[in-house]
């Protein structure tokens, strides 16, 4: 009883105080689940699901739905530069994205594409010589700035 | 003669004006050529060359010679990341390098580490896509921002 | 009962781990509330409440109140810039201020300006092609960046 | 003479030593002219042409017509996003775009939209304000980010 | 008792739909406590513990704690950079690290590395200048870029 | 007299291919010069050498001179936040400026603020330290990014 009340204090603090992305109404879009989608959305979604052969759709695809434009020009873009053909490996480009997201430290997308680096055979080890690479670009791109360093003629 | 006189005054206006680095004395610290180099700059110096297996030494790391300890803890650092053992090829990683220099905008960065990867192998169907890459990260990591995506909970 | 119990372990769970910006001391300064403001803080809420006809303080400004300097320049500074007179609609200035957010990812900017557009007539399509722009802005300046473009002479 | 003989040797060094982006050889890729372009790069470079109504194609184009896939994919979404039908007008659509390239520090972005914008209507006042906007989102952006202010309820 | 149902709605809601980093399995690596740590991690952890004189290991370690080598060229390079000797005082160091980290947002580093330099003696108002050095900073870093200023002759 | 043809042939197309920041009309503003100065810019010039106590201005000024307000608000801001009284060190708050400036790759700021730097103490050593701090901070913020760590509960 005391472990109720206790807990329906917390609780109701935690609703009024915390970052919950929950219930948004406006200024935020609801999210576009594929079971009210119509029209050029719903026919995105279906590509979605028959290109990843899963039935579930990423948080990502049902936001930009709001957008029904932006939804199809991303996703396409994305399905050809991550899964088309070309010289570089699936897993080598979900390395590159990686990177670059955490570089520029975008929450969702180092979540997201951690997880598909992953999926596609990232083992724990590559994920710490990958992060290694990230902290020490980022480093000494700082120190070049810094230095001002010129460009060695034989780069030109 | 017209010739002569057209370019001395262009060539006056150019050393005047343009962006030149050039004969720079301070502020900023001119670059510490080998010749000159002792002591724990020598040291890191004829590291840098066994290791590259090349007399010639890259403006960077003639440049942040000018602070010795910043000099051989970030040659130490560069050496072990990129070139010791590990799960990702060399390559992989000059990729990876790569793409966060061009999205940080590190122009020396860019320069050298794109002679690095082409030296390692990178084709030009392989920059393209990883130009690729690198840029629908960074398209796609404002999308997430902007739409406020949640993360979904499978990828906690 | 049974609801009670598990509902008290999440919620003790939540409250140790989760990322709650609730109840801070230090090292967060807590927010300065109307109520308790006096003297330069007090002026420069009065005159958020009067320009924004409306009592409620933003947190950023609770924040920053702070350090009272730092509130009085910036709030005389984003009052002039982006509600002073100009040839820039009010609305297009927010949607500048938006994707300046967006492509840096703040949070609270982004939720804030956000609500800010939409009050002064952004509407969820306006919204969409915004996000498109942002997105396509930031692929192309990393594809400049690592291609390496020189400028057009037409462009100096 | 005496300037030709001071000229010469000003002349050499400038090539020798600065940044110029001038006769390249490898690692940077060419720029692609269209004499010389074929096959999907000539016709992604016709339509530039008939879109924008001008023989010039700008660098960037000439850059990344290393990777056809990359030009006409970007070819195609830039034309979309900044040309297509909406509700934002395309002289507000680069101001984003132009917002974004400077918060950024694209060299290139920031010269090349400059001179779009101009074209599309930009006064210099308005140029002006821009900045002014952009530069205090990027301060805001820093403050929230400082005194990590809690999103307010009313803006989730 | 209504509080009770009430509660364990909110409970469940929050636990499914929010940002909560618990009980993560699989993509995130679990924090590698001291008590399971051994070998090389251990041996790291040992050196934190006695350099700054607590039991107490921040999350930072025990996260990147994952990859061993990462985690020991890490901790080694912040010992000796923050912590060695050096012409700028600790704290100086503290508020440098501080301002870089507001700068690219990093939520983790911001709220440690404020409570670091408060340890070392940062007064609430020396942070409130703190974060105007950095907003201008910032601010007048885009003035710069967009207004393409040309680099004085002088500070060549 | 064949040094003088190949120069002017160098001279020539250095003027119409490199990055010149030279003799620009549009769509690049002309800096404002001193003597060409009136009214609200004058007057802002005038406090700038009476407070620096030297006649010259630097390109920053008068290129932002071309949007006056923007020249005001940003000298009022610059000279309170950099020079007014505080407990940060004049040149602490430079060293802070400096390192946003590196941070984000701003190469005016870099070159100028590094010069103000020196001016007021900065020897080599605090710079090489600088860079240091700087650098590192730029590779761990990335690796708490990466990592995705918890903020700590005793940071909150």
């Amino acid at each position: 009883m005391d472990d109720c009340r206790e807990c329906a204090i917390l609780c109701r603090s935690l609703t009024r105080d915390s970052i919950v992305f929950r219930n948004r109404s406006s200024p935020i879009q609801p999210l576009v689940e594929y079971e009210h989608s119509t029209g050029l959305v719903r026919e995105v979604f279906d590509d979605i699901r028959a290109t990843r052969k899963t039935n579930e759709i990423n948080n990502f695809w049902k936001a930009i739905a709001n957008h029904p434009p932006t939804l199809k020009r991303t996703w396409e873009t994305l399905k050809e530069v991550m899964g088309g053909p070309g010289e570089l490996d699936p897993l080598v480009r979900e390395l590159i994205y990686l990177a670059v997201s955490v570089s520029n430290g975008c929450e969702y997308c180092i979540a997201s594409h951690r997880a598909a680096a992953v999926n596609k055979g990232m083992t724990d080890t590559m994920f710490g010589e990958l992060m290694s690479v990230v902290g020490v670009a980022n480093m000494n791109n700082r120190l070049a700035n810094g230095f001002q360093v010129p460009v060695d003629h034989k780069f030109k």
